[in-house]
């Protein structure tokens, strides 16, 4: 792997991951009335530390591959969305606008995938788990949002 | 050009820019102690609809260039610092986090255009007008840093 590729893609990865540190969930989310699914809140840092180590991992493998231009350009797309959920959801408590960039999130993380698939099995699969969590953050992301539209925002 | 290619870059830049379009600056902002060298606000519009049809231009253009892999890294990299510096600013209204944010975009762009620089002269071109901004939006965010660290927030 090529090490200073990572990093820069790593990098990209502490963008999106800075926005956790900066806008905390605190008391409102804590009110929030939430489904019995939600994940504890240890989970968080947790996942993301893994999904974003094999996201910096996954496109760092493939980049130098010729062919690897719709796997890259989606990965861009990916990390902007992701770095832009966070203070939507967070900074500015906005359920409904939040669920839209998830969707955008969504759609670049299965573009992503689709186009790792012919270009090396390893990026795939590592990269599947995000997807995962994805589409997880996504209901979790709509059910939060349609158990509090009516509440009264703090 | 390949448009999929150009599309799915501007929509990486369609998230930087939603973080304007929501953390808006405000009476904060228009209170802020600025040097007389700041741009008038209709600019800062006008400029990022430029540079993000700049930068989703040269991305689709050397994107399918063997060998662009670093110039891709480095455009994710920015487009996540990009997104992040808004929230940080406006949002949080944190100066000086938001300096170093641009800090990394500056870095970001700089490999960019390093990367860009053997691939194609176009796209390289094109991009540099992004360094000047961004160089100017560092010194700009250092000022207004300097200019109100004493003063209470808001």
């Amino acid at each position: 792997m090529d090490w200073p590729l990572f990093i820069i893609f790593l990098a990209a990865c502490g963008a999106a991951a800075t926005t956790g540190a900066v806008f905390q969930p605190g008391d409102w989310y804590k009110r929030l009335d939430k489904p019995v699914w939600t994940p504890p809140d240890w989970l968080f840092p947790v996942a993301w530390t893994f999904l974003y180590l094999a996201l910096a991992f996954a496109a760092a493998r493939v980049a130098t591959i010729p062919g690897a231009h719709y796997a890259l350009a989606f990965w861009a797309m990916q990390i902007a969305f992701n770095t832009l959920w966070t203070p939507i959801f967070f900074g500015l408590r906005r359920l409904g606008p939040a669920l839209v960039v998830l969707g955008g999130l969504w759609v670049a993380v299965v573009g992503l995938l689709w186009a790792l698939w012919p270009l090396d099995a390893l990026a795939f699969w590592i990269t599947v788990p995000y997807l995962v969590w994805v589409s997880y953050a996504g209901a979790l992301n709509a059910s939060i949002w349609l158990r509090n539209r009516h509440a009264v925002p703090a």
